[in-house]
Formats: structure tokens, sequence, C-alpha cells
């Protein structure tokens, strides 16, 4: 199995990138782990402050001679820096204090709520640090952060969760286009709608987009195993990127009654919530989800019930507390192999494609 | 390309079914054009009376030696003849009035909503002019019928959206199992759990049911040219059952003004409303799913709102009014060729296969 157009853009054996999770469970033997078996490791650091972003880089640089990623997030223009008086932040706050109170922490101050990381800032220390690759989800890059990037050599890789989005991020002049179907876990990517306007499944979408764009397209969402690299790359994708598979191995920072969450029937069954962010992403309901679900529509925007929620998404990992702990999972979760070495999956993932 | 184990079972040349779409879009010179072509046709039949059932599956015997399938809904358990007052059913009438006015018809009579199609009737009707094979959606057909059907030699194909409906369909005995993903257009069939809670897309969906039942597999939703077929056989299904691609060639029931929306960009965009039949369904928005969607949540359930709106779909497909009628499509409409014939159709998507 060649990696093709793609591999020669990338400097990949195989067609395959892991998906950049972020808010923690990314982690830098996971990212290498990929990278040095021939795909591309990718790391989400859409949480991370500019020092951690400088930082991160420099380890990975320093653990891996093969390219990598670095993910961010492109805030939204009608999210951005939302204001909330104290009063409506307060309301926020009493209503999820039980799950403070369940894990035995304090609810985050005013001001860490409202202090969270700039995108322009860590946009400029990625940029300074120079990954062989970054990666976008939830808009465009600004036209000055591609310039920058294809000044410096740095692969751009852009984010569609619709063929409108496609074309947008390719007029936009990105290298490469994730075609991310409503079967990934996660967070939705969509920007040009909202998510429940742009929720079309991966096997419709992949083959819309590679018919509608030139570039270089990467197929998202269900794909678990061999079948699925198959799969994708016979509806006209170049490569894939597989997130809850890499979740699920032992290198990857998801703790450890996630990674059991995605093993088995009950991981069969996920939902679309805003409960754990302020954005809609994918998971496996549990306890938290289905006490909140009347809020869901009440809930504040990202980066406030995200800021709000993430001693809760720490505590509970933490503390084994599965009940409480956003378990993010693709539709085709269910099929990941238990236990595995991401270099092992890796392999699992192309071997088949040599018989 | 053969058709395995699932040619041997129902005796056809090639791994394609064509997607039962019922409501008079089925016609039987598609049924018989597909099956001709070495597929399996099918025709829905959901919304004839049994005499009309003996009639069609004769026509369809003298036109054709071929294999081919006509299909039921069961009834949902919850929604089978539902009570609706005089006064009731009279405000749910007054408000699509502005509709009936608008393409010149009368409301139905209250007897003609409350006299619909008995399934126990037309299942009697099915079985006694013996088809080669019946499939159904909406549930698991009862016990007695699969039993009558297999001592008639009569194959029963079944359909899940879930794989624990698959689970379900094979211990009940049915020969082959339609994994309809979400990206499917027209009605869903979702029946252990509500249609919200069971959209799983295509690709997460088929290997997952590959997995767990032993049956012959069918893979549905978003599958429209040869890169389809291709992929929804590397996922693990032993043939693909196609919608909205049949519905779009020449021989097809649909309306011109239907086969025209199919084609094209504004194709790509997709909503699952209730407010044709009570059922929730995929199809391209127009005015009347704009104008009504306020009322989603408000729509008597099936078949009641079906036979309230049936002389508006009728009448606007046969006055091309577009913007009232029912424009079921899946997730990947805007793949269809344009203005093939069925058997054409067939060929372009099992040739590509030889090259």
């Amino acid at each position: 199995m060649k990696a093709g157009r793609l591999g020669q853009l990338l400097g990949i054996d195989y067609p395959v990138i892991q998906g950049p999770f972020g808010g923690g469970l990314s982690s830098v033997s996971l990212t290498v782990a990929v990278s040095e078996g021939g795909g591309l490791g990718s790391y989400g650091a859409h949480h991370l402050r500019p020092g951690a972003i400088t930082k991160l880089v420099a380890e990975l640089k320093a653990s891996t001679t093969r390219p990598f990623a670095v993910n961010l997030w492109v805030p939204l223009g009608r999210e951005e820096e939302p204001r909330l008086n104290d009063v409506e932040l307060g309301r926020h706050i009493e209503r999820i204090r039980p799950y403070y109170n369940a894990l035995s922490i304090d609810a985050p101050s005013a001001e860490d709520v409202r202090s969270q990381p700039c995108f322009d800032e860590q946009v400029d220390a990625l940029m300074a640090a120079g990954p062989p690759a970054v990666s976008f989800v939830m808009g465009i890059p600004p036209h000055r952060v591609i310039r920058r990037a294809k000044r410096l050599g740095i692969a751009v890789i852009g984010t569609a969760t619709t063929v409108d989005e496609a074309i947008a991020l390719e007029n936009a002049g990105v290298n490469v286009i994730v075609a991310s179907g409503s079967d990934a876990g996660g967070h939705r990517g969509s920007f040009l709608k909202p998510v429940r306007e742009s929720l079309v499944g991966t096997f419709s979408l992949v083959p819309q987009v590679a018919d509608a764009v030139a570039l270089p397209i990467v197929a998202a969402g269900g794909i678990v195993d061999s079948r699925g690299v198959t799969a994708a790359l016979a509806l006209g994708a170049d490569a894939v990127q597989i997130g809850t598979g890499f979740l699920a191995t032992r290198e990857s920072g998801a703790s450890v009654i996630h990674k059991k969450a995605l093993v088995g029937s009950q991981a069969r069954t996920t939902v679309l919530t805003r409960l754990f962010s302020g954005r809609t992403a994918r998971g496996i309901p549990n306890r938290f989800v289905r006490e909140m679900a009347a809020h869901e529509e009440d809930v504040p925007p990202y980066p406030i019930q995200n800021a709000l929620m993430q001693p809760i998404r720490r505590a509970a990992a933490e503390q084994g507390r599965g009940d409480y702990v956003n378990l993010w999972a693709g539709q085709a979760a269910a099929l990941t192999p238990v236990g595995l070495g991401a270099g092992e999956y890796l392999a699992s993932l192309v071997e088949a494609r040599r018989r």
C-alpha cells in the first residue's frame, strides 16, 4: 500500500493520519509512534497556551525525524469572545455544581473561565516552532496563516464537513482537505452552516468532495479497520484519518475508563452533545449526558462551557468516573481492537492491503 | 463481478438491489428493467390495497421470468390504528388547507383518512400472489409471515438501521438483511428505538452488521456509483441496495420535477422530516418543508398524516410543483447520473468492476 500523491506531499509511507484529538487526549508518544510507523501522527493543541505549543513542537521534533501535524481550532466568528455577565455565568455554574461536588473539586473562577488561549497567539507560536504540518478544524484558517505556512514549507490541512466547506477550503489555499463525515467521533468541525444542517455520512461525503476539489482528500469518520481503509480509498480518498481507533491504543492520552468504554457493544450507540464544551461533539452517552439532556440548548457557547467543564472532564478521567467523562467516539467505535500499541494498530490497517 | 452467496439465494447475477420506494415512486417497468438486467428489481407496495397487490404481482410475473421483490411496511406497534377525533383531524386539515387550495384540490374526507390498507390483508394477498422475494421495512415481519414465506420458497428480506435491529431480524428468521445507513433517502425504517437515536452512517453500520450476523448483508444509503458499490463490498456487504440512483432513471415512477431535483448541487443538502407522511424520511428541502418546519413535532402519526398529504404529493407531482412535492433523496444524490435507463445505470455500477 502506497500513500500516493498525498504521501509525496506529506512525506509519509502509508495513507493514514491519526486524528488530532485535543483537550489532553493526544500524547507525544502516540504522535511519535504513528509518525515512526509511517503514518502522520497528529497532536490536538487547541487547548494549549502559546508557550505550551512551543514546548510541544520542540518535544515532537526531538522525538522523531518523521513528519507530524499539530492541530488548532479556528475561532467561529459568531462565538468569538462570548461575553457572559456574572449572573449568567453563576447560573450555569450552579447547574453543574452537583458534578463539581460529586468529584470533590472546585468550580473554576470567573477569571479562569474568561482567560482562554488566543488563536492568533497560538498560531504565532506554532508557526515559529515550525512543525512539518498544521491542521485546522472549525473553519478556514486566515489567509495570512496559510501564506506564512507556505513560505515556511509547512503543509496546511483543512477540515470540511460538507462539499461547500471543502470548496471554500480549496479556494482559500490549503494543501490537503479532510472530509469528515457525520460518523466521526469528537467535535464536529462545521463552519459554513450549523452542525445539525451539516451531518453528511462519510460514505456520501467522500466521493462528492473528491469530485468537487482537485486537492488530495482524506476520509474521516467511521474508519476503524482495514475494511474501512480499503472502502475509503475506493470512494475516492487519497488517505484516511482515524480518531477513535488511535484513541484506544496504549499510547493515547485517553483515560483507562475512556479506552474501556470504546470496547464492546455499548460503544455502538453514540450521541451528539454540546454539554461537554459548548460545541457539538459525538460520544458515548453516559449519566452526565442523560441527566443534563434537558439543558442541551441552554448551554453557554464555547469556550465558556468548555472552561466550566474542563475540571469535571479532567477529574472524572483521573478518578475513573466514566459516568461524568467525555467519552468521544465515532459511530464505528465498537470495531476498535483492544489494547494494541499504535504501531501495531497502524500496521493492521495497512498490512491487510498487501494480501 | 459475481453476486456470491446472495446471488445464489436470490437468483441474481449482480449484487445490486433496487430500493423499494413506495407511494407510487416504483413502477413495473423499473422493477422489470432491473431484474432483466441481472439485479433484483423491487416494488414498494405499502400504499396498495390487497387487490392492487394481487394485480401488481401478476403483472410483474407476466413481464419477467427473473426474480423480483415486493416491499411492505411492518406496522409499528405504537402507531397502529391511531385514533384522532374529528376536532383534532380538522385542526390538522386546516393547517395544510392553504396547500390544498394552492393546488386546487379538495382535502380528503375523514373516511378516506381513516380507511387505510390493512397490513394483514396486504400480506395475505402478497403471499397468495407468490413473488420470488418479499422485503420489509419498519419492523420485524410477524413470525407467521416468515414461516409462510419459507414454506412457499419466497425469500424474506428484512431492513435494519442499527446493529441491534439486524440481530433481532436474524433471530426472527429472515433470509437477508439490508443495513440501511443514515445516508439513505426516503423513509427511515428504525423500529427498536426512535429514528433520531438510530442514525448510524452507512460507512459505520455496514461492517458492524456484517460482524454481528451470519446472514447475507446488503448495504444501503449513499451508494450511487461504482465507487460506492466497491466500497460497500469492501466494508463487508454481500450486495448493495440503491434507491436514489434508480429513482432518477427513465423508468422510475418519480415525477419529472423530482428527477430534476436530484441533479446538481442543490441535491447536496437533504433534511429529515415527518411532514409528508408522519414518519421520518430524508429528502431535499423545499418551500413546503421550510414553511411547515415549525409544525414538525405536531404532525399526526402515520398513516394519518400520510393520508392527509397524499392528495398534495400526487397533485404537486402532476402539476410539476417541486415546492410542494416530497423530494426523497439520499445524501449522495448529487452523484446521480442524468437521464439514464435503468439497465444502462445498472451496467455502469457493475461494469467498472471488470476493469
